[in-house]
């Protein structure tokens, strides 16, 4: 197998960065490897914020629930799903604007997927390293205030890009017979194999340095679908007009 | 610039594959790369099922909306996104489930697409070629029948994997200065760049071989948000769990 694909093999989210910045001229073919990815009906519904002013910064590392490499990282994007740029263009045309359906949220979130993921893989290339920010939706309100994103836009998350300043083991994920089906959804030998993969978990996080919460998969994601997740994310978006219609 | 950069930069969907099958050991690793992608919370809510029967394979080309090559590329896949696997977990530890808000949605759908794109990075490194099949949500209903996928599951896009029997022109994306903003959304100079822009879009569309419809980026965005989009989304989505709270 070639090294670019034992290197996506072996992704880890990195959390410490080295203060050398990355050069302007890199930046900008990351975002253009990012802007080749798939975009669905031709739509490139994404638009990357790219967050240099310390204080917004700060501001949304605290909103984010208190991340600080999202303050300190070499470069905090802020990845939107974005309606508006195609929707400007149907009043041009003298159409009625209709981009509220449940299936144009879709398009524009995978949109945004997609092109940050390409834009990750192009990075981790180059030696980079990276952190999704889910938590910039803890707070999506104020998040989109200060960076004055209008109706149609949404933030889906952040991004914190930089020279590694750690290496982290691998995170153990769930065996291929899982996740991967023939044909038809198939939950046979599911079961077993999950518990063999929690305990595989629950070593990973007893040797890390630092510990860790050490429990196991299923009991992590059984608690995230058992609580109210986020359920300011509805009114959020309705009011940036995403009305699931 | 490295030259995996300068692959993704330049990817192109590919819509004629050679016979060519895809090397079993190959294709495990595809999916392995796929999962090292970074997933929200630790939840790993993708499921790939994998088709590979024939008659399967030509119902999902049809459903699609008549794409001949979702029956002929060497491999084909649906990508759910999939709240079931973690959700079973729930009842185990006399948990509630209450995985139907709109975050969950959100979560499952961007898991899907990140470890959608990492494998098709790591496909294109290998020199194969792929394209997205958004046309399964045409009928979600049928393929979700066919593929016997479960509450909780819904299938997100389809993906053709093979070896290329085309080398299409890479289609011109929107101009950096366009989609990516400093500090805040700002939208000066974008109505001149897009209208450049929509000149290289008829231009490449003119020198393409067969042509195609010729037509503006911004026309063509212009019809897809003036028209309801897969207005049965909402309501399968519903059926299927996913509520939108």
């Amino acid at each position: 197998m070639n090294s670019f694909v034992e290197l996506l093999k072996s992704h880890r989210s990195i959390r410490k960065f080295t203060e050398q910045p990355i050069a302007p001229e890199l930046f900008e073919e990351l975002v253009r490897a990012g802007q080749g990815a798939a975009t669905s009906s031709f739509l490139q519904g994404a638009t990357i914020i790219r967050v240099t002013d310390r204080s917004k910064r700060e501001r949304i590392a605290q909103l984010a629930g208190n991340q600080p490499y999202v303050a300190s990282a070499a470069e905090f994007m802020v990845f939107c799903a974005d309606l508006k740029r195609a929707g400007n263009w149907c009043r041009e045309y003298d159409k009625p604007f209709a981009g509220d359906f449940t299936e144009h949220f879709i398009i524009a979130t995978v949109d945004v997927a997609l092109m940050a993921q390409s834009m990750v893989c192009a990075a981790e290339s180059v030696g980079l390293g990276i952190c999704y920010i889910g938590g910039i939706r803890n707070n999506p309100a104020a998040v989109s205030e200060l960076l004055e994103l209008p109706g149609g836009v949404y933030p889906v998350f952040g991004l914190c890009l930089g020279y590694p300043a750690q290496d982290p083991e691998v995170k153990p994920r769930l065996p291929v017979s899982v996740i991967l089906k023939q044909d038809r959804y198939n939950e046979a030998g599911d079961r077993e194999a999950i518990e063999d993969y929690d305990s595989a978990v629950r070593e990973y996080y007893a040797s890390r340095t630092g510990g860790g919460h050490g429990i196991s998969w299923s009991e992590q994601v059984s608690v995230l679908l058992s609580e109210k997740s986020r359920p300011h994310m509805r009114g959020f978006l309705a009011g940036q007009g995403f009305t699931f219609k």
